[in-house]
């Protein structure tokens, strides 16, 4: 059976493990901070390849930032990488097939194969987690787009600049919908700085009124967002992962999309390929 | 060379003429009223079948309304068209092959096609009439979806129920964006219901200053939206066809959108299969 050798390469950890053609993480998952310069980067891929590449077929990376349509490099800025990261020579790393694909559109691929979305040819997965990510399959593919940057959820939801993206633009959705969302919308209700994502989850368990008010706040913004995807897309289904997934009410959440879009009725769901689905995703385009 | 017989059916009217495998008009252009009934319309398109079915090969049809994706027939509600609409039996009108597409659909392939985004695989139109119609092509095809609805700009420009769209939901693209848009931000900023479009568009020619400001407004708003989509589709371009569209500064907006988005440079494009391009891209389809 093919092999993939796959990395998770992401701001704060780097993952790797290998992972076979049906998806299944065939040895130990190892887990290393993100190096902080460009040289501990690729020397500390450059130590895993060299480790497992004797045993595999292709070396399948899944990455923060946007990856050309050739899935060779990755192209612009990745926010929370060191600078120049973007200019990496990732083929230069091994002998074998090297293959790179976005962490979400790589996440998006394991749910279409394995997960939430299987047997769906139109579905958006959303990736609540500290930002939001996104990745698009129609007729049973990524959606790319012309340069590979496909599938950003930079959508607005006001037009008269309220709240300063992590992009450097204006209220898009992901500083809405992602866990600093939660975090804004808290100092805003509150007016209080200090408050934490984690007191709003905390507040909430304990059935404290004003952080529920809070979430929901939060939990609207996000099916706002939803909405306006599904009328776009008219997809099977949308999918939630990511850290933040959990705290939606995902049945409310399908109850009021479906009965105010223009398209037909669509599924929401969370996600089920687990917490690897970045590195199986990949490895699954990578052994295509 | 194989031809189709075309018709273009609108709420206002009902456009038919022959048009061949090249997107060329090869017969007089026949223009009615739509009918009123249900009959009466089935009654018009049988005569125009009957007379010229007999010198074509398909008949291709663009209609209002979402089309099913076996360009069978109509599906869900089309607000200016009689009730039952979607009831007809097109197939049966004809011995022929009868093939419906989506009329903003079908002008988006007709611009793909000989237009304005013409070798373009992935393209987004806007056509901005007295409300905003949407098509989407991916990967040289046309973005369907699961049922064929997609392709609505029904997202939400606010997230807090500030102008009901006439889809009846709140606060879509097509409610701030469309020329009923511009007559309503005019009503707000001038506090006037009695303004019409035309005040504006005869103010802004005339150098009137808040007629300018109104325009501006409105552009911005669609600028707001084209920024949204261009973060999703990465497209090659953007094109803006229908009756409002020249009225925006095309070049403006691009400079505009291309200074705040998080994916690549896009051209914004105005349409060029004229006005015709939904019976031209129907009768592509349908001849494919």
């Amino acid at each position: 059976m093919k092999k993939a050798l796959a990395f998770d390469i992401g701001g704060t950890k780097i993952y790797s493990t290998i992972i076979d053609e049906t998806g299944e993480i065939v040895s130990e998952i190892e887990k290393f901070s993100t190096p902080k310069t460009l040289k501990s980067i690729t020397d500390l891929l450059k130590e895993q390849i060299s480790k497992y590449e004797s045993k595999v077929d292709v070396i399948a990376i899944a990455t923060a930032g946007a990856v050309n349509n050739s899935n060779s490099a990755v192209i612009g800025s990745t926010g929370n990488l060191v600078s120049g990261y973007n200019t990496i020579n990732f083929k230069s790393l091994s002998t074998k097939k090297v293959f790179l694909e976005n962490d979400a559109n790589s996440a998006a691929w394991a749910e279409y194969k394995i997960g939430a979305s299987k047997g769906s040819s139109v579905s958006v997965m959303l990736t609540l987690g500290t930002g939001v990510g996104g990745g698009i399959i129609i007729n049973d593919k990524l959606l790319k787009g012309k340069s590979g940057a496909a599938g950003e959820m930079h959508f607005k939801m006001y037009p008269d600049k309220r709240r300063k993206c992590t992009c450097g633009s204006w209220d898009c959705f992901e500083i809405y919908a992602s866990g600093t969302a939660l975090k804004l919308d808290a100092e805003e209700m509150l007016n209080n700085k200090n408050v934490t994502t984690y007191d709003v989850i905390d507040g909430v368990k304990q059935g404290n009124e004003k952080m529920i008010n809070i979430l929901n706040k939060w939990q609207n913004d996000i099916i706002i967002g939803i909405k306006g995807l599904v009328n776009i897309f008219d997809p099977d289904c949308v999918v939630l992962s990511g850290s933040m997934a959990e705290f939606v009410d995902i049945k409310a959440m399908e109850k009021e999309v479906n009965s105010d879009i223009v398209t037909s009725p669509t599924a929401i769901k969370l996600a089920e390929a687990g917490n690897y689905s970045g590195m199986i995703g990949v490895s699954l385009l990578a052994l295509l």
